[in-house]
Order: C-alpha cells, then structure tokens, then sequence
C-alpha cells in the first residue's frame, strides 16, 4: 500500500511517521528549474541531496544552529521535527549572479560588503514574487520583530556555510532558505541546504558545483553532486 | 536665448536662478505613461499641477513636514530648494490597486490596516525596478538609519495627506514621492504631489481623479485634474 504524502514539492515529499509527532522526508531523483516549466528524472540525485543536507544539518547543529533536523533514515529520506512552514523563501547573497545582476544592474561576480537578503513570497500562482518587510506584514506572514529575528538568523546562518563550503574548497554564492514555527511558536531552519538550493563555485576554477549545471544545461549534475559530497565528506 | 535645464523629467524640468541656491521647476504640458512609452502634449496640464502642488506643499509647511517648496513663482513654474536628490521613488499604498493586486494577489480595493511603503530604485535603464532595504544599502543609496527615517516621514506625510484629500471627499489611494537631501544633509521631502503622482478616488462615487484617467483612457485629463484642484482650494 502506497503512502500519500502530506506534501510533495518539486523535489521532496513529506510523510507523517505512524507514532510520531515527527515526519519523513523524502527525497526524489527530479530535477525542476524555472519554476516547474523544466523537469527530468535524474537516477541518484536524491540520494546525493540527502546525504549533503544531512551532512550540513548535522554540522549546523554542532554549531548550536537550530534547525528541524532529527536524523538520516536511509539513502534517500530524514526525519524532521514538524514546523509550521512560513511560506517565504529566504535569499542570501554574498557574490552577484543571477536574476539580481539584471534587475540592479550590478556586475556579474561582485563580491557584496555584507550580504544581499531577499524574501520571495512562495505561491505558485503568483511565480514566488520578491516581496518587502511591509508586504510580509500586509500577508501576515510574520510581525517586524520576526523578521528581524530571520534576518538575524539567516546572516548566522550563511556566516556558517561560507566557513564550511570554504573548507571543501567551495564559494557559496547565494542560497535560498525557508523558516517555519515549531510547536513551542521559535522561528527554525527547515527545508534543505544542497547544490539545489545553494549556488557554489569551486574556488580555484570558478566552475559550478549546483544546480545552475542543470538550469544551463551545462552536463550532468550527479557527478557533480557527488563532488560535493565528496569534498564536504572529507573536511 | 533658451534656457538650458538642469534636469528634464517626465512632465518637469529644473533650472537654475540666477543668483540663488534655489531652483526653478517648470511643470510641461506633457503626459506619459508606461515607462514613458506612451506620451502626449495636453494643454493646461502644467499649470494644474503646478497649482495643486504647490497647494499641497503649502499646507504640508503649515503642518510642519518640511520640504523643498518655496514659492510659486508663476502659472506653471514654482522656487524649491537646491537638493541632491535620492533615485529612489518612495510609493505608498491605503487600498490595494494597480500593481500591488497583480503581484500579491491582493483583492482590488482591499483596505490596508497599515499603509504599504514600497521603494523603486530610480533608473530608466533598468525600468525602476522594484527594491528592498537590503538592495538600498548594497548599492550606497542610504544607510538602515535613513530608511527608518524615510519610512517615518512618509508615513506621517501620508497621514497628512489622507487627512486633506479626505476634506475634498477625495480618497487618497496611492501616491508617489521621492526625497533628497538638502545642503546640511538632512533628508527633505522634494518632488511634486499632484494627480500625475496620487491615485484619487472620488470618495463618493469610487471614479478616478487622478492620471489612470490617461493611463486607461478614460477621458480627458484636465477637467478632472481642474475638479482636484477645485475642491482643495475651497477646503
């Protein structure tokens, strides 16, 4: 008997864990970009993007960075504390590239002061808009004071993966993010942190270790994820 | 001999004065719509917004929001001071309409509980792309301190003028401003306050005062902007 998932995004599934307040993620061997309109099967990029979000997630939790992260399953599943999604994708920039080159006019790979934070409204309908601090409050999706806390968080956050990416060689460009509630009301990381969602460049050759391979149909992405893996493996 | 602008705007242009830090502002007889793609000479245009700005500025110095305002100094022309201006367009919004509905998905003429400020980075090039206040530190406009301020001051500026449009049976929709900063570095209101930067609806029958009249073509611009005027003056 097949189990329905609670959820099934563009490459994961949530399932509820029978006697547990926590649930299953389920990572899928698809690849999505430009917001669905291209899809593919892609044999083994699940396993991948659940061995490096475990990876991370593990560390962050070393680094007393709360997240929703309980455990590894199998290959290609975790489990996860139940949250209350916030439906808002949080962008960090440290290097331009990307839709903010042409939107701000700035030159490709320049390298940000302090980095570039960006909210995007997750709906579909809509093509997850860019919104600002006053249209979260508009669609109630937070308070001023939580979005500060996000802000706060997410800057912690990226301080932290640019330290660990750098230790596998890797730039982090920028990176996407989403918050939810837990039972007790904190704001935690959830979601996933992987060549999926991350932009990173080797640091020596500059070369793309993301997504953006599938994106620009620039070869195949698994031995690519799998150099990744590899790398922050062996830190 | 013809003067040579400082400055040739959308439907203004700047001179300097002899002789004085001031400048001159000269209100054309000219509409424009859609990034300028749309465009017309309409007689008597010019000196209704030059009338009903400088009404409006007028009473905004009586209510002590300081501005560039200085005099009108003809039909079509007023004194403002000397400001090195800020590229940013600062829009306010009571009820949801325009843009605003299409990108959040917000019911046309919803009311907000709290007005909704957004900032455009002014650049024609980049057709004033929508930003936030990540994006206004990264590319130097002003620091986080001088967008509270801004948000402060055109929030109480907004309550000033929801209160006078309000005297006219006008509601004041939506409005666009822009800032700079005067000579000792503060940041002063500057700009123009007219139908060609309001959305105005008739409190009791909802039809627009305002330049959506050109915009959608509905008509003709200058008996509505004249009724606008007309009623602030009798206030």
């Amino acid at each position: 008997m097949e189990e329905t998932p609670l959820y099934v995004g563009k490459a994961k599934e949530l399932y509820p864990i029978e006697g547990s307040k926590n649930f299953r993620v389920h990572y899928l061997d698809q690849a999505t970009a430009l917001n669905g309109q291209k899809k593919d099967q892609i044999a083994g990029k699940g396993q991948l993007n659940n061995a490096i979000t475990s990876l991370i997630f593990e560390d962050l939790t070393n680094q007393d960075i709360e997240n929703h992260f309980v455990k590894k399953l199998n290959d290609t599943d975790q489990v996860v504390q139940s949250m209350t999604m916030i439906p808002l994708e949080c962008v960090v920039r440290n290097v331009a590239t990307g839709s903010i080159v042409k939107r701000l006019g700035i030159e490709e790979k320049t390298e940000f002061e302090e980095p570039v934070i960006e909210f995007f409204y997750k709906n579909d309908d809509l093509d997850d808009p860019m919104i600002n601090e006053s249209h979260i409050s508009l669609l109630k999706l937070l308070s001023p004071e939580q979005v500060n806390e996000i802000k706060e968080k997410v800057r912690q956050l990226n301080d932290r993966l640019v330290t660990l990416f750098a230790k596998a060689n890797i730039r982090l460009v920028d990176f996407k993010v989403e918050y939810g509630f837990n039972e007790n009301g904190e704001i935690i990381l959830a979601d996933e942190i992987s060549p999926d969602t991350c932009r990173l460049w080797d640091m020596d050759t500059g070369e793309s270790l993301d997504k953006d391979i599938y994106r620009k149909d620039l070869g195949e992405i698994v031995p690519i994820y799998e150099e990744v893996y590899r790398r922050l493996k062996s830190i």
